[in-house]
């Protein structure tokens, strides 16, 4: 089966390939595109990853991730800062690096409450806070600050964006444009996020994604299925596209009929997927995704 | 330290207790009224717990539950709904025994989607059905229909109900009355469950609320805290108020702002909370509602 044109294979799926590896079995699998993590490229230095991913002739479809915005203060946020700052420039070279129809697309994981704080409010002020102090930087290196709300089960934690809505809200107050694209295309600098895992479950997924598109707002779109019971560890109770709950015909059409022209990824975080050889993953992952994810062909 | 006069003692935090216990616990904590469950009544039969509840001297908050109405078809649709007909006579029953100011409300968990099922606009549809196919007979029982929207977490399994905003949308199709206590106020037959562990990362959270409020909607007033890491069991990851991240001040601000003058249950799962002598548990239940949840005295 040949891989979709469009799919792009998260490089989280494979948590164990190293860049190298991780671009071979992307490449060998028929898959045109990659998601990067700022990890396996940091192993290997950011000019030596460029050229492989030059070399590789993969398009880039965004790099995860910075934010973690919400413990901020003081020298804290300002080091929490310039590493966003690092991962915006990161992201601009390595999707320089892609082929044509890269995209300079930074995912941004928003943080959870601070120990020991329950401000719920206030820590969500410091994300669009944060997200402000690095508009200026992310538009002139022409990367798209995409912001990704989390599943509501992370709001504590991790992430105290919790839904597209929430996302859009922050976005749509920040209204620079940045390349969006390498072939040219600008889009605005802040975007969001849509990943079927977190969002699915929303009852105004459909209007929100609508919403989106409407101001271009949806900077990457994002595959996996909802599986139950969820594991121990709810991070890796992501499943392969088809094994769980999500419908996701009905996302996808909104994504497209939204406008988005981008690379869709596959992202899934489970233990038992990344213990799996990383051909038999790709090769799951090319298959599920053309039985499941019913993006169209054009 | 003496009880909140508000305070209601859910059974399920100690849930191996039976309904003798419970209510001897409750009483002996000086806390003067209890949330009851379908099974532990049942263990005892009907008439027999009325009249234990009667004895007890106790108020009767809620009994929980009635719903799980989306895998309904056909006569497995009709054994569903006679199920949840014999629950709000029980729900009459237990609260026409308790104290004054007891309330005859049944909790209502909607159901997870179907086996095999994606359909999760289907599900929902159905149980907005459900509740229609109920709404007459609990107005003439008297009984309010209490939606309890779950975390989004449950969507897939337990309850397709996930936000305070969809459960409002649902019960404000309906404009029923019912008797809303023993004191004969009267409320509408159809309402919601305000429970903080379920909704406490919805950024519309305060405005529900309110908007709950203006339609005297607010059935119940639930607390118990989200802690972290969630256990193996994501269903027994509730924790006792102070052990976590909500912070109960605001919500319950909101919910006296919106007119409820209800008992308050403390609903816990947690299997080292039920493993506790339930003396210990009962005076913990106390100690914390004090600290944490706010509740004006008056």
């Amino acid at each position: 089966m040949s891989a979709h044109p469009r799919l792009s294979l998260n490089q989280a799926t494979i948590k164990y390939a190293n860049l190298t590896d991780a671009l071979q079995t992307t490449t060998a699998a028929g898959i045109a595109s990659i998601g990067l993590w700022r990890e396996p490229v940091a192993d290997v230095g950011l000019d030596a990853a460029a050229r492989m991913v030059a070399d590789s002739g993969l398009r880039v479809s965004s790099l995860c991730r910075g934010g973690f915005f919400t413990p901020m203060h003081g020298a804290a946020r300002d080091a929490a800062l310039d590493d966003n700052r690092r991962a915006i420039d990161e992201t601009a070279a390595l999707a320089a690096a892609g082929a044509p129809g890269s995209r300079a697309v930074l995912v941004l994981v928003a943080g959870g409450l601070p120990e020991g704080s329950r401000d719920l409010i206030g820590a969500r002020e410091r994300v669009r806070d944060a997200v402000g102090a690095l508009e200026a930087d992310a538009a002139s290196a022409g990367v798209t600050l995409a912001i990704e709300p989390l599943h509501p089960m992370y709001a504590a934690d991790r992430a105290v964006i919790s839904t597209l809505g929430q996302a859009l809200d922050i976005a749509e107050q920040f209204n620079s444009t940045a390349q969006f694209n390498s072939t040219a295309q600008f889009g605005p600098t802040v975007g969001v996020v849509v990943d079927t895992f977190h969002i699915w479950w929303d009852p105004q997924v459909l209007e929100q994604i609508a919403r989106a598109g409407r101001t271009g707002r949806i900077a990457s779109y994002q595959v996996c299925d909802w599986i139950t019971p969820l594991p121990a560890d709810v991070l890796l109770g992501r499943g392969m596209m088809g094994d769980g709950h999500i419908d996701f015909a009905s996302i996808t059409d909104a994504v497209v009929q939204a406008g988005y022209t981008g690379d869709v990824e596959v992202e899934i975080f489970n233990e038992q997927i990344w213990d799996a050889p990383f051909d038999q993953v790709a090769a799951r992952v090319v298959s599920s995704f053309a039985e499941h994810v019913a993006l169209p062909v054009t």
